[in-house]
């Protein structure tokens, strides 16, 4: 875990104040720059010492035999495993012939700031080199979110103590050995040297390198070029060679002098274009960056993303570390889809090599409904990646009997690449949480073009599955036998509740918009039985119940079972499942994550008060966390039942989950479905925010220490802002038409200039339901 | 398939009349010879052309790893495979210096009689060379049952139309090539020459071999000597090296002139022994076989097997087809069994690499329960095996979190081999299975010193195994969640029937036993108050039931899942499990094979006979038996209410399962389990024999073109006959005291040379079950 308070409580920005290299994996994920499609992990210019050197692409992979002891009929032959692409992040520095690192000399200041107003990562430090000469080198990087193709590097050294002669070599490296990535001795041999060399050259001040995967096809395109301002006379060389491109810039300098090196980086790649057209494409962005110029980079990255901010701030007055984690948790949000353009927004963004670089359902779960409140451009974006992999969908569908879609539970570029299906292929309820997110962007933007373009169809295709996974019995009531919810510590099992009630949903918003988008679903053979049908199938979803104790089961069966004996799990038994076998976990009363209760986050039309109670009380007291989806799920349904303390507690720590290092395993990437639950914790959870009605609906509430929250969505072209104190909640249009909310249940319009205050509930003395012991909601550093 | 009518109806003999070598990998199983300790396949003297050369030691097997892409906590990391050690059955001939080959020449005569009652496998051949040479060639090979390290063959060759030169190049050769056993190109390495030589030596007239397997540590060894007498002058020679070791006797015949050569085969292993004591037993056993003759080993065969077939024999006049096939069952059952002596009895025997070679489930469930009634001391050895390994068992359940037992659903030395959990670990139903054959053995033959060596605390670890599974609900209930029972095309259920039954039955047992070797039980911590647990748990035992259907559903839910969509299923759709996902398998209603009518069966004690009709008629049209393990048991229990034509449909099925390949994979061995449920279908339908009640029962009737049924079978020392004709069922003492019988549920008594002959039961007229469409019993050829 990364140390107690490693990161002052700044409200704009995360500040390292000392280089610890313990921690270097995590600080080189949290301080990771993405643009979406481009992804720098936080290694040091200087290359090393380094924990992951990491250089992605949105969707460059390798594809990698998946080996089966013992297979089975429909498992995937092959993965896909992101890779790192040509590194342009390097640019080394000689001070008299002694290479700057950190680990030898004297590090006198070490500091790095990811600035989230301005969307750079600053480093600022001063070193005494061995032989006693001081050097003052500082860094700025950007990957813009304005040039999608583009990354940037203002690095400057400056004599201190003594004249010197430096020398930068900025490089762009291919192939980079990197630490293995898996236990599998054929998977990691294929993932060793992954790029095939196709074109090196040197043009000006730079270079660019061409390679090709050797499966996967991918062909990546990597420039370097360089923009040089010294104090002093300065020379330079470039080199190229198959896997390396060198530029060499020497100078003497004074004391007091500085040597600066302005590196603009672009990328591209494709499956389809030829070597002269990836080629053609890197050089004209390098080319387009010249011409802007460093200050025009950062400056345009500024104005983005105070658009961006003015969209979606959230401010959390009395609590100034959630303050900053839950800014630093959008950033990374908007990092992992602002450019990604039709492509996934993986788990761990372009952080990391987490999950293999593969999106999962988090994605439609937890990051969407952050962006189509704050970035719908994105939203629609990532949905439209969903509907161009319709076809690998429906080709997976068909290979398990079944019609529509079969969404791939764990993907880059739509293959299914889960190798334990009790917990990929049976996970079904991600073919709904697609649908949910379409439904969610359908009806806070009614933007038709969308629709037309890949809604209806993603509706359409997700009822279809359903339709065939499920079945009505001769009592009219729709079943859907043998799938695994989203808590992994079950599986297979009958009429799970969040999957019945999430395909009803999806049945429903295909109904729907079949019949709003008539002619677009009669092109996809939508009849009216069809739709009648759906609805039937809807109407007819079995939702179990457990009379006897008073709550849903979260799947048939699943409150007979024995509970998970905590007493005599120790400590270092979690996270369980590496710990105990999936037998044991699958037949006991123990949860991973939110299952049940997130079926009554999302599906809370379904719920009463007094189940929705009940029910959390009852899950929490069998509910680990094992995986960092779940505090976000559980501090909005604890604000709603009234348990706010333990709401915001849950806030806390979806919010750290990588400031922190919550889980340990920052170091692979940061959690983006975490992070952007932090703002469902904010916004759903003491906002109070639902989306399942006819209007928006809001229920807050101020908890622990703070003293005032505002925060601003974007809902029908309108840009809203909710604030709440202790007393009241005021409702103000920003920008556009008066529109209609809901508070607490009682509905009111707000109308441009006229903000609404109405008061905060008075909240009842409840019980605190208890988690397992141990626990417990991550106590706060 | 192997082809219509291959072998001639012959009651004491499997005659092939000619070679087809489109089945030749089938016939290599068929007629493989065996001891339980060697193994042979019926690879053909001159080695070549082959299917798969096959030597095999019980127990020698080679380590390697099991690949998982996503592995889980307590995954084995490693299988064992069988494997083939070296090859002592080539003979390879030379006439006029061209190789004797099948695929050459012209084979004017060839058959292969496997004899029954002998014992051997013969071969006689008349070929003419591509040189127009006539030679005859006959050969016999044993596997002795009496000398459990020899084997032998006795090789002819008599000239016919010409003088000819003969040479006979007799060999011992180690790591042959195999035809590639896995797709797992690291799993292939590991078996692809597994024996690492450490000694080779010429000795008379023959070569010992010592080798040892690299991972495994196993250290084997194999000798071969000769003995050669010819009408006409020989010479011979031997060599040796690190694989091979050759003699080679040359001789001039005249037509009518014949080279006989008998080649005298010993094979011993250790783990632990040195290379010095493996040599010396290797020596040891040749110069014993030496010093007995062929013409002494031929006759001590023949005389264990006519024992054999006194105590085992199945006659059934009226059907020469079935009657073949249950003696040739009959036969390798006891090929697999005879001289295992605490080690397994392997699914495919030592005729084939099937399953790696492994031991599962079947072995005491099908095969046991034929060998306490007719071989009881190979039964009984098998059980010393599974105590043996008891210490790894007891690792497993502690790794699993659970107490007493968890035997490896495959294993060859006591360690899981299983790398699908789902199907393997949680069938924790082996546990009760190898209970059951104790309390079978136990009572069957009052034996106590197996008891007290390895009976009672065999009973006592699996009934602390299920207390650790299963668990007593506040109203005494004992629940069973999340396991899968015999039926692996359902998985991971609640309750499952068999598997709460036969708990019942072990816990039951465990109690008995404990009270009877109370001295014994103490010494392994039982206590009146944990045979008190045991008790209550075994009456709380849930048994579900649809009172709506009126049956019993194998699991919890099973009757509420939708069933398979069998009219949409083509033919080439089965085995289901090649076609088709598991997870639309295991959530809809269909059966690879019997699962509640094998608890009816083996726990019949435990359904009414209203009940057993019913839930056979039921699970009747779900039972694709996609598994060879099925037929016999739905022969039990359609003869036991009263479906006789199907019955015996089934039994025809059960018992030709390898003389009519009819699960199209007997070329990687024969089924034993299955073979020895013909033996099952015959005693426990026809004979309607139960064995779970204080006496043993008898309910027999004749079935199908049976004029006549006799059977003999031990029971407690004595050796009963019953024989059945259409009206009258006739019990015999042939051996031993008088004993009480039970048939047709009237209690009877028979004394030493007084049969009593009771009428045989007038059969209601029923409506015909009906299976899935196309998955009838197999047709008879």
């Amino acid at each position: 875990m990364i140390a107690q308070k490693a990161y002052p409580a700044e409200p704009w920005q995360v500040r390292e104040t000392a280089l610890d290299l313990g921690v270097l994996a995590q600080s080189e994920s949290v301080f990771a720059l993405s643009n979406g499609h481009i992804g720098l992990r936080a290694n040091l210019d200087e290359g090393e010492p380094h924990a992951l050197p990491g250089t992605y692409l949105n969707s460059v992979y390798e594809e990698r035999p998946l080996p089966y002891a013992e297979a089975g009929y429909g498992y995937p032959p092959s993965g896909q495993t992101v890779i790192n692409v040509a590194n342009g992040k390097l640019i080394r520095l000689l001070v008299n012939d002694e290479p700057f690192d950190v680990r030898y000399g004297r590090l006198r200041r070490h500091e790095r700031i990811l600035d989230l107003r301005a969307g750079v990562l600053r480093r600022d430090c001063e070193w005494t080199s061995p032989a006693g000469v001081t050097v003052q080198v500082n860094s700025t990087r950007l990957v813009s979110f304005v040039y999608r193709s583009i990354a940037a590097i203002e690095y400057q050294v400056r004599a201190v103590s003594d004249p010197i002669q430096v020398v930068l070599q900025s490089e762009l490296v291919a192939n980079e050995q990197l630490p293995p990535m898996s236990g599998d001795p054929r998977a990691a041999a294929v993932l060793e040297a992954p790029l095939q060399a196709e074109l090196h050259e040197r043009n000006g001040a730079g270079v660019v390198l061409i390679h090709q995967t050797r499966r996967s096809g991918r062909r990546t395109g990597a420039g370097m070029t360089h923009i040089v301002d010294c104090d002093s006379t300065w020379t330079a060389d470039v080199y190229a060679s198959e896997d390396v491109g060198r530029y060499m810039v020497t100078a003497r300098l004074q004391p007091g002098e500085t040597l600066r090196l302005v590196k603009l980086l672009a990328y591209g790649w494709s499956s389809q274009r030829s070597l002269p057209a990836i080629r053609a494409q890197v050089e004209a962005a390098l080319t387009a960056a010249r011409a802007s110029g460093w200050e025009w980079l950062v400056a345009a990255q500024r104005d983005y993303l105070d658009d961006f901010w003015r969209r979606a701030d959230v401010e959390l007055d009395g609590d100034d570390e959630v303050q900053q984690a839950v800014r630093f948790a959008l950033f990374h949000v908007l990092q992992a889809s602002a450019r990604a353009e039709r492509r996934p927004i993986a788990a761990k963004g372009l952080t990391g090599t987490g999950y293999d670089g593969h999106a999962f359902w988090d994605t439609e779960t937890f990051v969407l409904p952050v962006l189509t409140y704050t970035a719908p451009a994105a939203a629609a974006d990532a949905l439209r990646w969903r509907h161009m992999i319709i076809p690998a969908a429906k080709e997976r569908a068909r290979q398990l009997g079944l019609k529509g879609t079969a969404f791939p539970w764990r993907t880059i570029t739509g293959q299914e690449c889960s190798a334990y299906w009790p917990a990929g292929t049976a996970a079904f309820h991600i073919n709904a949480d697609i649908a949910d997110a379409v439904i969610r962007q359908l009806w806070a933007t009614q933007d038709d073009e969308f629709a037309m373009e890949a809604g209806v169809e993603l509706l359409v295709e997700t009822a279809r599955l359903w339709m065939s996974l499920g079945g009505l019995d001769a009592d009219g009531r729709f079943h859907i036998d043998g799938v695994t919810g989203p808590d992994e510590y079950s599986a297979l099992a009958d009429n799970n509740v969040y999957t019945n009630l999430m395909a009803q949903r999806n049945l429903r918003g295909a109904a729907a918009a079949a019949e709003r988008y008539r002619a677009r679903a009669a092109h996809f053979g939508v009849s009216p039985e069809e739709i009648a049908r759906w609805r039937a199938a809807a109407d007819g979803v079995v939702v179990v119940y457990d009379e006897r104790l008073g709550v849903h089961p979260q799947s048939e069966n699943f409150t007979k079972h024995a509970p998970w004996d905590f007493a005599n799990t120790p400590p270092q038994g979690y996270p369980l499942l590496l710990h105990y076998p999936y037998f044991q976990l699958y037949r006991k009363q123990v949860v991973k994550q939110s299952d049940l209760v997130l079926a009554m986050h999302l599906r809370g039309d379904a719920f009463t008060p007094e189940q929705k109670l009940r029910n959390f009380d009852y899950y929490e007291g069998l509910t680990v966390r094992d995986s960092s989806l779940s505090a976000c799920t559980q501090a909005v349904v604890a604000a709603e039942v009234n348990h706010l303390d333990l709401a915001y507690a849950y806030l806390g720590e979806a919010a750290l989950m990588d400031l922190g290092d919550l889980e340990q395993n920052t170091r692979d990437g940061v959690h983006i479905a975490s992070l952007a639950g932090a703002w469902l914790a904010v916004v759903a959870g003491l906002g109070g925010m639902r989306d399942y009605n006819e209007v928006l609906h809001f229920a807050p509430h101020l908890a622990g220490p703070l003293r005032r929250l505002r925060f601003a969505m974007t809902w029908r072209g309108r840009r809203l802002r909710v604030e709440v104190n202790a007393e009241t909640a005021t409702y103000e249009l920003l920008d556009g038409e008066a529109v209609d909310l809901v508070h607490e249940g009682e509905r009111l319009t707000v109308k441009p200039g006229q903000p609404v205050s109405m008061p905060v509930r008075a909240v009842p003395e409840l019980p605190t339901p208890h988690q397992p012991p141990g626990r417990e909601p991550h106590g706060r550093r």
